[in-house]
């Protein structure tokens, strides 16, 4: 997504300018495919919604969202082992729209929450606005975790790690958004199917259908539902119509699962050549192999001044984005660190993305680079 | 808009019934005309965009929305008479969301906001889960008004009120929903043209071109907008880009302006239809003239139970807005009060409406009624 705890550090107007240069190959903002849009289907979504007598989908609707919307929702969390029905459900304007929610239940300002050591940029951006302090570790009483594919990492939580999110009486908002994309297949059951009553679980359809869309969900236990119902109506009254007619359309004439795995497999190929790549041009960078997801989170080998990096690499064609902007606490030593995206990169492009990297890299670091 | 202030309160799930009930006719709500909205100029508007070589419409975006299309409110702003620049506008996830962020902006839990005796219910709900107090006056130090046509009344302010409103070292929170929807021709200048700099301006396009699409706007005064920016980021990272494309484009390919014209052509007739119709049924009732908008705001002869009124009211098949969602203040004595609203009721089937109203008054208020 377009990375927003930039806005307020130099980066972003880099990054801003880069994004609206068609030159510069675009590692950055997390972007989707634009290629792997299901225009076509969507389209055929549109003539149908459009036509219909009361036309729900440019009409008012109520806050927690479209029945029909929710039902399909709700049968999916059920297929992974989630107990939940579809008036359970809340429909959002967007994942984001749901950590905000969930934050505003369960944090009051000045207490912490536990997150990983790098994470999304805009929860951290959303805890920190509410007041609430971001904080590395488990022992927090409301845990903020991503636990079938990590943004930025790309892994997931092991069973142990899961076991520890789930010990003491503490809130999880678990956040879904990758499930759809783990390369190895489906995603393992959420959080939300062993502790229902703790956790604050946020879905959405922005990584598959469409962030443009902006349409994601909240399921809070059911002793918040009145609460985070009543968030949702105060923040915008409810999720886009349109977009709501749109995917409800989508999941009723579309197989999603069968979707779902031809994209698996797409942003499977994209990482794949993108690890190649920078093993052949930055063989002294290191990274974790992600198991989903959009980007690869790279540890270099040195500590460089972050910002002129960037100005480097955009000046040179190519744009990633900032380590810093991911990680909770400002690292005192260690390596530069950055995120690469994969996930909106011409498969063709990627190569010459990462020698422009590299020779960017050269300038900042030093010669003995590669 | 489905009228959230009654989500904690038993007439809520009346309204519910009644809204999934086709045989009622429907008062309620706030709803704008289904025969209106502009669906052959949005499906035109949906071809074009969604065969976008980058399709916009289904990727991110930046919080602040799309360029050209702030370009076009920042146009009509400016013809109104208030200097504002593309860049001061920010695109929101409707006008809810707007008053949302201005609330956040320029109040503090425990303080007062400033508001008419009757008003719109979302914002006083907003301004209290927030923790604000709803007053009634022009005492506080943060005022919310309706200067063009208010929600519930239907009127405009005076210029002595406006002057008023804008003395003082102030913020003023305008909500200028229905400012498109002045029967008598194109508003006057909006306050935000006098007060650059204390003005908190809310606009929508949902009383228009449809509220499914979930589309306002808001400017700040230059010293709160990058505050304004970065909560509007926070809450739902960008509104949703496929209405801001079709909204886009409709302002491009048509005149928005006489599509104008023609609503307040027909929202002005049946409002002309549902006055003479509770003049002739209900003469005991009274109301001000509308001078725009989609309702009626209706003070009764008596005291009656506002939720059985309700019940009976859908038995006979017919729904209205209770008053005391859109009071400030909980009337001690004083009459029943409701909004009647003939923005989403066919002409033809305005006169039925009120007399099943009349017949469900008469049950509740006692014989002596018409």
């Amino acid at each position: 997504m377009p990375n927003l705890a930039q806005q307020r550090i130099r980066p972003e107007a880099l990054l801003r300018d880069a994004a609206a240069d068609p030159r510069v190959i675009g590692f950055a903002g997390g972007l989707p495919s634009v290629d792997r849009f299901p225009r076509t289907a969507l389209a055929a979504a549109f003539r149908r919604s459009i036509e219909r007598r009361d036309v729900p989908a440019l009409q008012y609707a109520w806050p927690e969202g479209f029945g029909p919307l929710r039902q399909r929702i709700a049968e999916r969390m059920a297929a992974r082992g989630a107990k939940v029905q579809a008036a359970d459900v809340i429909v959002t304007s967007g994942a984001q729209q749901a950590i905000t929610i969930a934050t505003q239940l369960v944090l009051r300002p000045g207490t912490s929450i536990g997150v990983d050591p790098e994470t999304y940029p805009s929860a951290l951006d959303a805890f920190r606005t509410f007041g609430s302090i971001p904080t590395v570790g488990t022992r927090a009483r409301v845990l903020y975790r991503m636990p079938v594919v990590s943004n930025p990492r790309g892994v997931g939580m092991t069973s142990a790690q899961r076991s520890q999110a789930l010990t003491g009486r503490r809130w999880v908002i678990e956040d879904d958004a990758y499930c759809d994309l783990r390369f190895a297949g489906p995603a393992p059951p959420p959080l939300l199917a062993t502790a229902r009553d703790r956790v604050l679980y946020v879905g959405t359809f922005s990584k598959t259908l469409g962030p443009g869309l902006r349409l994601g969900f909240l399921i809070v236990p059911p002793t918040l539902q009145a609460r985070a119902l009543r968030r949702k109506a105060d923040d915008d009254l409810q999720a886009n119509s349109l977009s709501q007619a749109l995917v409800e359309d989508y999941l009723t004439h579309h197989d999603f699962e069968a979707f779902a795995k031809g994209l698996r497999h797409h942003y499977a190929q994209r990482a794949e050549r993108l690890m190649r790549a920078v093993r052949r041009q930055l063989p002294s960078w290191s990274f974790e192999e992600p198991e989903g997801g959009f980007g690869l989170w790279i540890r270099t080998d040195r500590r460089a001044d972050e910002t002129r990096f960037l100005q480097r690499a955009v000046r040179a064609g190519v744009s990633f984005d900032p380590g810093t902007s991911f990680q909770c606490e400002r690292p005192r030593g260690g390596p530069t660190c950055l995120r690469l995206c994969f996930s909106s990169v011409r498969e063709d492009a990627i190569d010459e993305g990462t020698r422009r990297l590299a020779r960017a890299w050269r300038t900042v670091a030093g010669v003995g680079v590669g």
